[in-house]
């Protein structure tokens, strides 16, 4: 008996993990993957839900195992996957998250201003194919959906791709907020391909408006909460006052790191040598020159800082309507006294903002639904479904903050 | 209806965890309590269990809602603990493991070389102490073990205490290993006091053999896993050659924060100044000088800091016997020939050790189980009891570390 | 130290439950209460989903935990539940569900034609107060809302009592539907009472909703799922077959058990001796009537049974609008046709029916959210919430099921 | 696309079953099969657990679906099945119990005395078999060792086999027993087949080890609680009474089932008139008696079932001495007189008995760890194990049961 190189990953939330192809162990070992154990998920959520700080390794390599499944599932069902084809979307899965930043979305259009975490990860994808004499041809090509089976670009990125399966069941499952848990097995099992368009059986239905209510859920409760938000807000306007005080020769600033290029020199265009330096900074990167500037004589700065560390938020209040622009007014005066600053700055004092959630985003790709007859509804114009056209618009919250 | 000030907290492992008093509120909040959410509880577990990745401030959150469970069950029983040690009790189990330091167990002895981190909890008790007017004054007396009810001492650190409970529950959680799983909620159950002492009823015995086989499991498949041990080396080894190279002036060994003291300057005296410095430090420090360290011109330095983020750690072989002496030198002299280094250095690159770990410690405090009949007993003591006074010994293994 | 009479049971869904009051264990000892371990839960789902099969017993002392923590939670909020108060509801939530019959609802309207099975339960805690010396007189007033508490009668019956989230979380947790989940123990940690009335917290309207989603996902997934529908109707024609054929004299037809009273000259007046019958049979009578009538020389009787043992069910298709009548007509002739029965017969091999579910009933009692200015909201009012007027309207599907 | 026939199941411990091949839809749909369904798998632990009641048909269903997994791992090591082999050993185990009779082994000396049901699950395969036109062949084979590959028998019965396996997992997921619980996808992922034999990679000793100990657990925690041996040995003095005074004539004996036949005219030769009637044979079949002897005019059996109903069991005493001759005089004579019985009757009152378990049994077939150098030892050989052969001896205990 020859044993073929295997390896098996104990996974809390779906029991093991199997690695078994020498691409796949090649792309776990790369030095820009294993950066990824080293960004938290749910970046700043853990100030809440103190138990939500797995990181983007271990979604993309649940992501990953889901894929697996979601592969056996439809050959299962007679849908043709060659093993190429199907090593190549498992690459495309552990690599879809790999353009994040530290603190992933909470950080996203800051450190790397104007520039997407897809299109990044496409770019890293390229230098690691490069590096792989070209291994990687075809999953780019699924990852930027110019293949002609395009239900292996959807299992990647799509309204039900595995991405979204698994990090609503791993952050659920970290966090510890049970109403997110979605059926990911049940769904797996109830996907089908139909003229090549990844679809639900029509049985399927509850655990796809299961899902999507969940992730309202997951929205409203985790992603959006107040002190989430307040937590994420203060990272952010940190980051905004370095750059509005930065001078290269300030070396409190300096972070003595590769972040100090994206907080100074960068201009928005990412280049090799841009994009080299950004596959070395992480999460690391950014708590230590927080816990640095805490002590920076910028009073403001050092102020945000400390609180930041010591978890003294924002205070947060998030409602249907927007606020009255009187009491916004009144409370940024009050905050500017209170912390004896200008109204020049009061921005990184008080300040409003809103967010928005989409139970079901119809302009988007569709989820589909194939009926025991042949046809094919999508999910919001089913009669008596729970997800209807009316509740596919978003809703929107508005959220002021202020430090007290 | 007077809503009393309340917190809840999703937990994953227990559901939710409920804070309810001003004092523990106090604790929480305090920045050295903050602190513990930038230590890792399992250190470099997660390089083998990618979720093992949850912090001391979770557990010490736990353990405190077990602390919470084990009064009321006591209670319920007929067991006196007044409102005043129930709080001191609660404050005790938050602030057990107030005196890690950074990656917990794995740098314990490294950074802060000769001391205790229970006697730094101490110490920073008594700081907080300070702070609290003596609010915690009950609680100290309690963890010192000098107060008259010894069972309230035995909950926070015994054999049975709760802070192992949430160890073993929570690190089997997050790491996946189900082998680690304990009936924390029925041993719990069992508790009893008697003659001031805690003690667990006779029908909880298999509850007790499970728990002690679950931490036996968990040391050998995961605390002890030579993949584990490995990284935890390649960190204790990284900082051994930061202090042989040490000089103030070498400015690429600064790491901007005051590890840099405990690099350099600390003599092992932790007073008040040198205390406060270990308060501010966190695995981000370490990981951030690790990051920068990989650039630094010594190349053994550079060479283990750019493996260890990569994850190409030593290769680990852990085995019952002693490794043979001629063994181990051939193995010395190929690394040394392979990096080209000199004798004098080869421990960075190659060297053995011994793991060792104890089903249940006779010589320590004792599990005892108090039978219906009034008679108090050891488990190791008890007929046909799964832990018997042979398996109490200490099991010695092996290791050899090299990198290749 | 004195330990009270004190008693743990194992619950796979819960953990552990306490029974610690003398009541508390008069009840469940009571023959009557015993009874409903032999009636499942879920009466014929198990065809469908086989592991569910826990028992009313089971899922009466799980309400009965929820209630435990519903007071606990209240009380550490300020409301005042006296020690009376307690005891009695906790026996009411025991006992609110002692009148069921075989096979639970599935049989209700068959076996007792016409009478309630909450009729039942208050003429059962009528017998079991006079045994109990009127032990239950507050429980009773409760139970049937008399008293001035409407809370109390609320948490056992309303919109969101503590019977419904044990028969959701049990529910999907014994048939594996994870759709079903719910956040029982934060939907008991938001519950308030304001003007004596049982409320939500503003801060758990998404566990309300997510209670809400869920209990339809079990109805259609679950407890409506066409199979267990047809098998619930075959259960139900067969009771009706024996009920048309009935003589007295019919030996065998008897099943030598109460239920022959119940199938033969039962009135539909339950005064105490009927009741007393009623109260002594369960599943197994009706499994073993159902084993005896396959030998019957009754054609359709013993069809019917040998099918119903076999799981060879009636085919059953399910659709949102009514069977065409042509199709319905054509569908009896074939069957009967194929089965060799006249169409005077038919509706045993052949009928369809309507199934209905309502998300959410506004006429019954609501489900108030209290928002923090104290203002006080149905649920389906809010804006923005999921759960709008226009959902809660009942929704309806209509079935057919034949033999073939 | 074609989809293959194809139906899931959904199974609270394992997520989902899938079926998909003509023979096993076979299997499961015949009648003998579907009789499982009304056999509890844990007979009366269910008085004590009140969770565990489970079926024989799920039980088989969640073997085979670990059976399913078994081959899938052994395949992608190397190990060859053919697609034969692999639905034969997948027959086996959903029939390995086919032979339990009600209340599995709690009755299963006294129903059919001298049959042991591995004797009579192959009588009942080898009728399916004639129906199936030898489409069982292979399976029988297999099942009674006679196939050249070894391991495929050892997966069905073996001390590692799926059935154990399964039986532990669903045993302690419904009787909510945490001790129980093991690492059942760990164990499978370890299994490897040298030399045509089934053993356990190096790496997965620990879970064997805790395998082995949960099993221990299970018994000493659950089997063989007191209250369980209780309950199971009044079934079996109900019996017994029965068959002591059993008339042919007496027709309030009888039960109107093919358990009659049992009772009087069997006389341990299992042909096939007699293995037709035991097929026929379920639990609701001995309730139904049960009832109905409870109003039998002798007053032991009436007393015994009255009893039984309303859990009023045998007050049972465990230890690990037997118990003083003197004693247990004393305690018949006192009992004997409470319940004025003569002597002659008191073993049906009052009684004492062994219960064993063993840890390990090294007589029997072994667990083989096979090395990663290729030597293979049994897992009570290796040094340093938890299962040492001190501890594979057959622990005793002693029991006395009486009404009171």
């Amino acid at each position: 008996m020859s044993i073929k190189k295997r390896k098996i990953i104990n996974d809390p939330v779906y029991g093991f993990i199997t690695i078994n192809h020498p691409l796949i162990f090649s792309i776990i070992a790369h030095p820009y993957y294993q950066r990824l154990r080293r960004i938290q998920q749910m970046a700043m959520a853990q100030l809440v839900y103190p138990g939500a700080v797995h990181t983007r390794l271990h979604h993309s390599l649940g992501a990953y195992h889901l894929m697996c499944n979601a592969v056996m599932e439809l050959r299962s069902k007679g849908v043709e996957i060659t093993e190429e084809e199907e090593t190549a979307v498992k690459a495309g899965i552990l690599l879809h998250d790999i353009g994040h930043g530290p603190f992933s979305h909470a950080l996203e259009h800051i450190v790397v201003k104007g520039v997407h975490h897809e299109q990044l990860s496409l770019q890293i994808m390229q230098v690691i194919n490069e590096e792989l004499d070209g291994q990687l041809d075809l999953t780019i090509k699924i990852f930027t959906d110019q293949y002609h089976k395009p239900f292996l670009h959807q299992l990647i990125s799509g309204q039900l791709d595995v991405d979204r399966m698994d990090y609503l069941s791993r952050d659920s499952f970290y966090s510890g907020v049970s109403e997110g848990v979605i059926g990911y097995d049940r769904i797996l099992k109830m996907l089908v391909v139909h003229n090549g368009q990844l679809m639900v059986e029509e049985k399927g239905i509850y655990s796809v408006e299961k899902f999507l209510v969940a992730r309202r859920q997951m929205y409203w409760q985790v992603y959006l909460h107040k002190t989430v938000v307040a937590a994420e807000k203060m990272l952010v306007k940190i980051l905004e006052r370095v750059r509005a005080i930065y001078r290269e020769e300030d070396e409190m600033l300096s972070t003595l790191s590769d972040l100090d290029f994206f907080l100074g020199k960068f201009n928005g265009e990412m280049n090799t040598a841009a994009l080299e330096k950004f596959c070395s900074i992480d999460d690391h990167d950014v708590m230590h020159a927080i816990k640095r500037w805490s002590k920076h004589p910028d009073k403001i700065l050092s102020l945000l800082c400390t609180r930041f560390l010591n978890r003294k938020l924002y205070k947060a209040r998030i409602q249907a309507e927007p606020f009255d622009e009187n009491y916004i007014e009144k409370k940024k005066h009050e905050t500017a006294e209170k912390f004896g600053i200008g109204m020049e700055d009061i921005g990184y004092f008080c300040f409003t903002g809103e967010a928005t959630n989409t139970l079901y985003q119809t302009k988007d790709e569709r989820i589909n639904i194939l009926f025991k007859d042949g046809t094919v509804k999508d999910i919001s114009g089913i009669e008596n479904a729970l997800i209807q056209q009316n509740l596919s618009a978003a809703v929107k919250k508005f959220y002021i903050c202020l430090l007290d």
